[in-house]
């Protein structure tokens, strides 16, 4: 009896430690791993740009996602957030460059943050570019793929006088 | 033997269904503290812009925050906050009511979204009020509070024409 308490004991430390351990390896290895998946959910926004294609753009969104762009009120879900983004390419965007700088978070959820640079041509004017900042707060889906949850950026560009 | 092997999968088993217990109750629990942490936060911050201390408002931010304010470059650090926050103030910012949204994270960071309200006063110039929204990245400190850790905004507000 007193060595089956022990023993007990002893697995039940052991249990705790290997949770302890595969904890720690599973957070370290996700920071990675997600900033992988988050560069390359960049690289197809910017290709989704490219082709003008605002239904591409909105699908790299969950569905209840947040946008929450300058001179706007905040826009809720992917219907509202594909309107938004056809409204900008047909305001002339023709490219987006999406760089992350950092990347923290656990879990479910990541905090991304980066710079963008976007090239405009509005139709008849003269093209332009605007860079900035932002922050996308991403989602793990189901199916283990990241989808942009939180969105929001402004210009680091002076303010017109 | 057999009987104290069944005994030891029957404590195993009880043992983990505690554990994910006490996982979901502590993670349910935070979202609730967290956000009384940072509504208070938030106005403890409209207090030191109402009294026109730029120190007061940095003191609110972890020694290594970001700030990412429109129309200029991010920027790291403590003293570089409080120069910015000093500069707003300059120019007349005069009261900021911060309105939670949504608080969403986990374990040491949590993710604010939420709305400003600034009213402005510049010297000989009529008052005005800018409003828009914001995500604040918080950071729980080792003494149990929390800090705005990366903080970006930008206006609801129309573009000038």
């Amino acid at each position: 009896m007193k060595n089956s308490k022990l023993c007990l004991a002893f697995l039940l430390a052991v249990f705790m430690a290997v949770l302890a351990f595969v904890g720690q390896a599973k957070e370290s290895m996700d920071v990675n791993q997600v900033r992988k998946a988050i560069e390359s959910g960049n690289l197809k926004f910017g290709e989704a740009v490219r082709q003008g294609n605002g239904a591409a753009i909105a699908a790299l969104y969950t569905d209840d996602a947040t946008l929450m762009p300058p001179n706007s009120e905040i826009i809720k879900g992917k219907p509202g957030i594909e309107a938004f983004w056809k409204g900008g390419l047909g305001m002339g965007i023709k490219d987006a460059v999406l760089t992350t700088v950092e990347v923290f978070g656990m879990g479910d959820l990541a905090c991304e943050i980066g710079k963008y640079n976007l090239k405009i041509q509005p139709a008849g004017q003269a093209a332009f570019e605007d860079s900035g900042k932002y922050i996308v707060i991403w989602k793990k889906q189901a199916d283990g793929s990241w989808k942009l949850h939180v969105d929001i950026w402004n210009t680091s560009l002076p303010a017109p006088k």
